[in-house]
């Protein structure tokens, strides 16, 4: 597969998944319709009235990255969609969840699960999905997948499982912490983001035949994506330009949120003093110079993208490792070069 | 096994259950320690200081039957103790949202974990022992049971997943809705109630090597004895005695609690246009007594009773189908005829 043919073949195998996990999730009971309506609504396939129609649903980018690793070992893809609508399914049950917890009250434009019909509901709706995204990759073996080979890919999906809850707990609890060391915000990364790009790919090269070293590599190529995803969008949340985010300058210092760059400069053993005691407080926009000017003294940018970089190419390797030569000519390559440079 | 050994076997049998389930969700992370303390907590491990200690636990009665199961078959009980586990977790995880969905602030004589914690913790808590849950279940490779039975039983154990997922919902839609028929009620106490105590014992059963028609029957049984737990709960709660039950007269009725046979009068043809409009505003105790000659006139009682025992007698006859003459002498046996007798 090549460069030019990659939305050709995200066209053509995204609504694959679609329509997989159009049938995982088919109900036909009308007693519980309201109960798969909600996760209809949340994944873009219906309106809050129930009407069909086509609403913005994410990139599908888990599902994506399955297949391809799936291909990339030279499996066959109509195998692998199971799990690809499960990873897919699993990333929009914690999305469900994440925006209650969070009291996020919209998401991709549109009004959240739990605003439209509640907490309760929405808790419940998350939990139906939850489950159904196990009901996903136990369609494998009606695919052919051997039996050992679906319970290797059940324990994988149940490590992001935990992961996913681990590195969610961790983001919650850091809002109401005063110190966060780095370690706590990488385990924090890989639990939300890192672990189930990681397993995307992972359970796709275990279902195309990969072999062990093959799967752990591109497990470890996955993390890497993952987590130059969350460095870079914690980069632009700080220094990107307003004119190609669309969102305001210094947006995350603004909104308070805790990521890398203001990690580094909270337990910087010079800056931290004078940064604590601002951070504590409400972060007016006359501020965001000053603040950036500490950031600056700290050296947090350099740190981040030293980082992102290392990451990065920890990433590349693992990639080499799991493909040889035919890496540098991957799609795979080129969706990790594109996170590294994106500016929105 | 005899009815007089149950307790000892109860006794070895329960402490190996909580053994493996320590086992699935030991962490040795310091950075998450309080995302598992939850859980510990909820489990009746720890107190909320996070010291150890014995407190009520709940009856587990779900991990018992999937080892009474295995054993009912002549399996192999040390096989079935993940799947033991699994279940009890799975049932575990549902008390923790099902609490923060219906808002109770106690359980078993403790502050709940939303009320501690937060209802966002909470939720993720959940997520986590969701997730744990599967972790047990896959432990059962270790134990030597074959890839194609471990497969078998997370289908099940997924179904049981969606049941509950659909019977929560049911249940939360009730309190707001004024019509609800005897199909939605049965519907929802199968998803709520029947479908994991089925699948307690069907899995457990599958495990310790039963046939397919055993392993269908045991399913049957174990629906009936959820059925006739959840019924005979409604009953008492009307019509129990409160020196016995250590609940007030009528119980239900003061909460306005849409039980079976409030649900039959509701729906009933004479009765229902007073029942309804007295059943729409805030129910008084002076007002017990015309609700009580209401539900009287409708045979309201008599129709939950002869349903009980309708159900109790196709879980006979589905024990029989899965033991033969074994059946009658089964500690099984001996939980259905008490839970169709209870009287607290």
């Amino acid at each position: 597969m090549y460069r030019n043919g990659f939305s050709t073949f995200s066209d053509k195998w995204l609504s694959k998944v679609e329509d997989e996990m159009r049938a995982v999730l088919a109900n036909d009971n009308p007693m519980v319709a309201q109960h798969y309506r909600m996760m209809y609504y949340h994944l873009g396939w219906i309106d809050e009235s129930f009407q069909p129609g086509r609403f913005p649903v994410g990139k599908r980018i888990r599902p994506l990255l399955c297949l391809l690793a799936c291909d990339s070992v030279g499996g066959h893809l109509e195998q692998a969609l199971p799990a690809a609508a499960g990873v897919e399914l699993l990333h929009n049950f914690s999305l469900i969840h994440d925006d209650l917890e969070d009291g996020d009250e919209t998401r991709r434009h549109r009004a959240t699960v739990w605003k439209l019909w509640g907490p309760e509901q929405a808790i419940n709706a998350g939990d139906g999905m939850f489950a159904l995204a196990y009901g996903a990759i136990l369609r494998l073996e009606e695919r052919g997948v051997p039996a050992e080979t679906v319970l290797a890919v059940l324990k994988q999906f149940t490590q992001t499982c935990v992961d996913l809850t681990e590195g969610q707990h961790l983001d919650m609890s850091f809002e109401k912490r005063r110190r966060v060391t780095i370690e706590e915000y990488m385990h924090m990364i890989e639990g939300k983001t890192g672990s189930l790009i990681a397993a995307s790919l992972a359970i796709g090269a275990r279902i195309g035949g990969g072999d062990a070293h093959q799967v752990d590599a591109l497990y470890r190529f996955g993390r890497a994506l993952g987590l130059t995803f969350q460095i870079r969008d914690d980069i632009l949340g700080i220094w990107g330009d307003p004119k190609v985010t669309g969102k305001p300058a210094g947006n995350d210092i603004l909104r308070q949120k805790k990521s890398l760059p203001i990690i580094y400069a909270l337990n910087h053993p010079f800056v931290s003093p004078i940064f604590q005691s601002l951070w504590t407080r409400d972060i007016q926009p006359e501020q965001l110079p000053q603040i950036m000017a500490l950031l600056d003294t700290a050296g947090a940018r350099e740190y981040a993208e030293k980082k992102l970089l290392e990451i990065h190419k920890s990433g590349i390797d693992a990639l080499e490792e799991a493909l040889g030569l035919q890496a540098h000519s991957s799609t795979l390559m080129s969706l990790a070069d594109g996170l590294l440079q994106r500016q929105a």
